[in-house]
C-alpha cells in the first residue's frame, strides 16, 4: 500500500553553491573557499557573515568529485532507535544487503531513544557526507533535516514516521495488526483484555492502542482505563502493570503486548501464576514457538521493512521518485497457543 | 587478568604534520593544503607526488581545531561483526554508554563477517576522522591498520583480537569457560559429549575447542572425530551435525553449543526428540531460563567486554596507555538444568 504524500514540488532540489554563498555574503570565493576549508586569512567579522550565509542557504560543500578521486567509497547513515532491542538486527541487516548491493557502505548510529541524541547523529552522518539517511526516529520535530534534504541528501523513515515534515516513510500496519490480534483474542471469549505498550509519544504505540480500541469497539466490549497501560518497556514498568491488571475482582483474563520487550516480561509475569492467562504480542521474537505454551503474536517483517526503506534510498538517490510517500507493510498473525486459552474464569 | 604485550615502543606517536609531507614531496606547504582541501591549482604530476609522500608518511588532515570552531562532536567507530546476533547488542550499547560519557559520537557499521568488508569500513572511518575505532575483527591480518595507528587513531579489538599486529584487545575466558562447561557435562556422567561451534579460523571458536579438548583429556575420556564439527552457525548446517551426532550405535549423550546461534538451533532439535539430551550453550540469550527444560549456559559479559573495550580507547586517547594489552574477562556457569540432565542411556 502507497499513500502518496500532498506535497507537490519536488524535494530533490538543486543543490545552493558556493557562488550562491559568496553573492549573499557580499564577499568574493576565495573567502568563502577559506571559511569553509577553515583556512586562515579570514577576519572573525568576515567569517560570521559567511557562516550565516552558509547556514541561511543550507550549503555543503559538495566533495563528490574529491571523493571519486580519493577512492572512497559512497556510504548511506542508519540512525536506529535502540541497539539493544532484537527487532532492529535483521532491520539493519537489510538495510546493509541492499547499500551493498549499492556499492556503498553503511554507517549506523543509535539514538539511544532520545530525540536530541537522534539529530545530533543525523547531523553528525550528514557532516561526514553520507549520500542518505534511514532513519528509525525516536523523535516527534524532524524539521532539523530541512536544509539537509535540500542539500540533496535522501532521507527515509522507517519503522515510525518522520514528525512535522514530509517524507519518505516505511512502516508496518500497527493499527491492523493490533486490532486483529485483539480481535482473536475476543473470538476465544475474552472481553477484559488488558494492553501493555510502550510510551504514547511513540506513533507504533499510540497505532496500537487505536487498533485495541477498535476491536474492543467493534465486539461492542466497553474499555476500562484500567486496562491500559502505556509506557516504557522496562521490566520493572510492565511487571507493575501487568501485576495491577491481574489483581482485584474482575482480572483481565488475557493480554495484548505492544512489542516484543513487553511480550517477554509478559511471559515471564505468566510463568509465575497458576492459571493460565491468553497473551498476544506485537513483533515476532527468536524461541516463541518453544516456549509453553507457544507465543501468539502480530508478526512485522523487520527485513522487509529495512529493505524497503533502503531501497526506496536509492530510487531518491537514482533521481526516480517524485515526492514523499508512505508505505504500509502488512502484518501477520502467528497462532501457536498463548493466544488460543480460553478466559480462566 | 592483563597479558601486557612485548612491543616496546610507544604506539601513540607524534602525528606527521603538513609540514613533513611538503618536506618529503619537495613543496611549498601551500601546495600540500590545496591537495589536501582539494583546490585547484596543483598540476596532476604535483598532485601525484604530494598524495605520495601523504601515503609514505600515513598523514592525516589533523581536523581537531576545525572540528571544535564549527562545533561538530568527537566520535569514535564501532565495526561489528554481525548486526543480527544478539550478542552484540548490549556490547554496542556498552561502547556507546562510554562515548556518550566522553562526550563523543557513537558511528557503527558492519562486516557481515567479511575480512575485505572489515578493512573497508574501519578505513572508511578513519576516513571519516574518527578519532578511534573498536573492532570485533571478521578478518585475522589487520596490518591495513598500522599507517591509522600511526597517524593516531586509538584501536581496541574485543571479543577478539587482532591478527598480525599488536593492538589492545579485550576478550573473553573462552577457553576456560568452555572447559569448565564440558567438565560440568562430565561431572553429571557424561562421556559421549559432542562439540559444535563457530567456524575454525574464528579465534573464540578454536579456543572453546581446545577448553573442550581440555576438559576430556583432564577426565581421560578419549575424544572422536565425529564429535566436533566446526562450521558455519547458520540452522541448517547445526541442525545437520547435531543429527549426526545422535545417530548411531554410540550416539553422543550431550553437546556442547559453541555459542548462542548454535545453542538456539540445538535447543530447537532436541525439543523434537523423545529422548532427553544434555546441553550446555556458551553465551546466554533471552529466555533461556523459561525453556523447558533451561538452558545450562556459560555467560560472558557483555556489556562489560564493550564498557572495557570503550574505556580502553578513552584512555589511549588521553594518552595514559603505554603498551598494547590483553584484557581477558571472566565467564560464568549458570546452570539451569539442560546442563544437568544424566546421560540417556
Amino acid at each position: 500500500m502507497a499513500d502518496p504524500a500532498r506535497r507537490p514540488d519536488n524535494r530533490y532540489g538543486s543543490r545552493p553553491t558556493m557562488k550562491d554563498v559568496a553573492t549573499r555574503a557580499g564577499v568574493g570565493l576565495k573567502t568563502v573557499s577559506r571559511v569553509v576549508n577553515g583556512e586562515p586569512g579570514v577576519t572573525p567579522d568576515t567569517e560570521r557573515r559567511v557562516q550565516a550565509a552558509i547556514d541561511a542557504l543550507g550549503f555543503r560543500r559538495n566533495d563528490s568529485a574529491r571523493v571519486l578521486r580519493k577512492g572512497r567509497t559512497a556510504s548511506i547513515g542508519l540512525v536506529l532507535e535502540d541497539l539493544a532491542d532484537p527487532f532492529y538486527g535483521p532491520l539493519s541487516r537489510a538495510v546493509e544487503e541492499v547499500a551493498r548491493a549499492h556499492g556503498a557502505l553503511l554507517i549506523n548510529g543509535s539514538s539511544a531513544e532520545d530525540p536530541d541524541r537522534e539529530q545530533e547523529l543525523a547531523l553528525a552522518l550528514c557532516a561526514r557526507r553520507v549520500d542518505g539517511l534511514v532513519i528509525i526516529p525516536a523523535g516527534d520535530d524532524h524539521r532539523y533535516l530541512e536544509p539537509e534534504i535540500k542539500a540533496g541528501v535522501a532521507t527515509v523513515f522507517v519503522d515510525r514516521p518522520a514528525g512535522k515534515i514530509d517524507a519518505d516513510a516505511v512502516v508496518s500496519d500497527s493499527f491492523g495488526g493490533a486490532r486483529d490480534g485483539v480481535a482473536h483474542l475476543i473470538a476465544h471469549g475474552h472481553r477484559r483484555i488488558g494492553f501493555i505498550g510502550d510510551r504514547p509519544n511513540i506513533h507504533t504505540a499510540a497505532e496500537r492502542l487505536r487498533g485495541y480500541r477498535a476491536a474492543m469497539a467493534d465486539a461492542g466490549i466497553p474499555v476500562q482505563d484500567a486496562w491500559m497501560s502505556l509506557g516504557a518497556t522496562d521490566p520493572e514498568r510492565v511487571r507493575r502493570a501487568a501485576a495491577e491488571m491481574l489483581s482485584g475482582p474482575e482480572p483481565v483474563t488475557a493480554f495484548f503486548a505492544g512489542n516484543n520487550r513487553v511480550t517477554v516480561t509478559v511471559v515471564r509475569v505468566l510463568s509465575e501464576r497458576p492459571r493460565p492467562v491468553a497473551l498476544v504480542g506485537f513483533d515476532d521474537f527468536e524461541l516463541a514457538d518453544l516456549l509453553q505454551p507457544g507465543v501468539t503474536v502480530v508478526a512485522q517483517d523487520a527485513a522487509q521493512l529495512g529493505r524497503t526503506a533502503a531501497q526506496r534510498l536509492f530510487q531518491q538517490l537514482d533521481g526516480v521518485l517524485a515526492a514523499p510517500e508512505r508505505t504500509v507493510l502488512p502484518t501477520r498473525l502467528i497462532t501457536r497457543g498463548s493466544g488460543e486459552l480460553p478466559p480462566a474464569d
